[in-house]
Parts: C-alpha cells; structure tokens; sequence
C-alpha cells in the first residue's frame, strides 16, 4: 500500500512510519519536514499535500496541536486552538482525502487517553478528542467507495514522559512502538468507525 | 433556587422549565423569546443575558444548533455552525457565566444520543456532542468555587418524532417530561463530571 503518514516526525508518527515501512510505501507528511508538507490549520496547505503526494491507498494522522492550561485560564480563542488544527485539521484530511485514497482505503486519526480521563489543564484535548472520536464513529457509516475510518487513542507515551509526564499523575505510560502496531492493525484490517485504545494493561 | 434556563421554548427546555418551576425561581432565556434574550452563537449576547439575569445558583442549557447532511454534503463551514453553536455556546455559557453562578452551582449542558449512536446525515451531531462531553468531563475536576457542571445527553425525544424521527430509523423515543427529570437531577444533586444518558429502556 501507498499510505500518508502526516506528522511523520513525531513521537507517535515516527514509531508509525517505522512499523508500516516495514511492508509498505510510506509517504511522509509534515509542517517542517518530510516528503510533502502539511499545516493542520491550513486547507489550502492539505489540498497541496494531497496533490502532491500522488493516489493513496491510507491516510493516518498522528498530528494536531491543542492549547494545555488551567480552566481559569481558557476563553474561546484558546479553544480555537486545537478546533482549527487537530479536529477540522483531521476532519479535512477526511473531507478532502475521500477522492484521493483509493477504493476500500482508509484513514487512521489520532486522539489520545484525555477523552476518558481528564488532567487539568486538559479541557480542550477532552473536548477535541471526544469530537475526533464522535466524527469517526458517525462518519464511518457513509464514507464512499468502502473507505474506513477509524481512530487511535493511545494513553501517555513512554517517549512523551519527559516533557510532559508531569501533567499526567500517575498514568502508566505505553511505548509508541506498541502504539505504532494498533495504527497497522487499522490500516491493514478491516475494521471501521472504531476507537482503538491502546493503554499500558491492554 | 434562581436558575437559568437557556432554550426554554424548545422541546427538551419547555420540559425543563416546567419540571423546575415547580420548586425554583426560573429565568428563561431564548433568541426569539423569554425573561432574556441570548443567541448562543454570539458571545456578547451571553455577556448581555448573564447581566440582565443578575445572580443565579444554576445554569441549564437545552439550546444548540448542527448541521444534518449527508458526509458528502458536509465541508468546514457546515461543521463550523455546529462547533460555533452548540459546542462553543454552551462552553461560552460556562466561561462566561463562571462568575455569576453561586458558589456551589452548577451548570447543566445537553448533547444526545447521537453520541453513541450514529445516523446518516449526523456526523454534526455526534461530533460536537463528543466535544461536549468531553469538554464537561474535564472542566468538572477545575471548576471554581465548588461549582459542579454536567452534561444530559437525551435519546431521541418523544415530541421530536413528528418533524425528525424519519431520520432516526428504529430510535424508541423517550417523552420530554421524562428527561426533564433528569435535569432536576443534575441541577439538585451532587454529581458532577457526568454524562447523564436518558434512553427509553432504562
């Protein structure tokens, strides 16, 4: 398969290209490197993308920025934030992908552990992830030509601990290796319209 | 209790308001009717609403618009009504009302069973439901001053059948008095973080 992997840099996206390259011609997507460059926020930059990138059979996403702060601290324009990149940046990948990827392909998205259980300074990764998700599971049963969509919401990366594990007490973190393998077993199964979890006890 | 009632004329807040005045002071907001006025698409009407509302001890809002269209149909500016809508308006209504909500108040949001349950034409809807619930699950652990703040999420309602029931093939619809109820629930007890579901079997 030809498949996209946007935020191919990443802690989530590298593992990613790392496990599909294995059997599969990976074209990697993102802001600031890679094969072709995308910006999440930008329409006209994911249209470019997908003219440039050629016909698809796949599509996963493991990019999309939101803002991370007290309640206290959030007003609408922080909520735009993470609306305009990680959910309709995602959601447009779908919308302008559809007549990119082939017959039966499909798109991979990615959430993450906050759309079940809240830190602070989470409430707008919990409300685009819950958005993410609900997008899937509704889109999955009228996408065309038997395309598939699904969703990976992995908990806490083992390689994210460093910056960030402070911001999340307790989590048992799960290494993006393990992460990488749920993203194939979307890509090169048959499944649609799922939230996949990837947590440390599965 | 002094209590907010943000769509007050609508199928689902009528319900509200008759069920919670038969124990509390309500003010009932609405675009086109009510004691205020508020489009929840606009953040300075929800300014406006909340100073002529004076103090009150609880916010519910059963008001929100989405698109209904098939995914095909369905572009940024489609899933932007929603997001503007009845996402960010009822997230500004929490922002915004922090401060005029009693020590100990609460705020009561409503998706619906399009959260979990997907239909053609609902991709919307379940999306910026997700959000919605998300949104609640995490702002409930950093919410000031005690304030509490859930979310109804109501199956298809009786008195909706006639003018959208065609779109919810084999839905059991579930009368309004009956998910009034569980607003009271919301409003008069202790829970928080929680997404109430009211389907007809339970």
């Amino acid at each position: 398969m030809r498949i996209m992997v946007v935020g191919a840099s990443g802690n989530i996206g590298s593992a990613v290209v790392a496990e599909l390259a294995q059997r599969h011609d990976v074209v990697a997507a993102g802001r600031s490197s890679g094969d072709v460059r995308l910006d999440m926020a930008d329409a006209d930059s994911i249209r470019s993308a997908y003219a440039e990138a050629g016909p698809l059979d796949a599509v996963v996403c493991c990019a999309g920025k939101v803002n991370f702060a007290p309640l206290a601290e959030m007003d609408a324009d922080a909520y735009a934030v993470g609306l305009g990149n990680k959910l309709m940046g995602q959601v447009n990948l779908v919308l302008l992908g559809r007549d990119h990827v082939a017959d039966g392909g499909s798109f991979t998205l990615t959430t993450g552990v906050l759309d079940r259980r809240p830190i602070l300074t989470g409430s707008s990764a919990s409300m685009v992830n819950g958005a993410v998700n609900g997008f899937v599971m509704s889109a999955a049963i009228d996408m065309p030509r038997d395309q598939r969509i699904n969703v990976l919401s992995p908990g806490l990366l083992v390689e994210s601990v460093p910056a960030i594990g402070h911001l999340f007490p307790g989590f048992d973190p799960v290494p993006a290796a393990r992460v990488a393998k749920a993203y194939a077993e979307a890509v090169e199964g048959s499944m649609t319209g799922q939230v996949i979890h990837v947590d440390a006890e599965d």
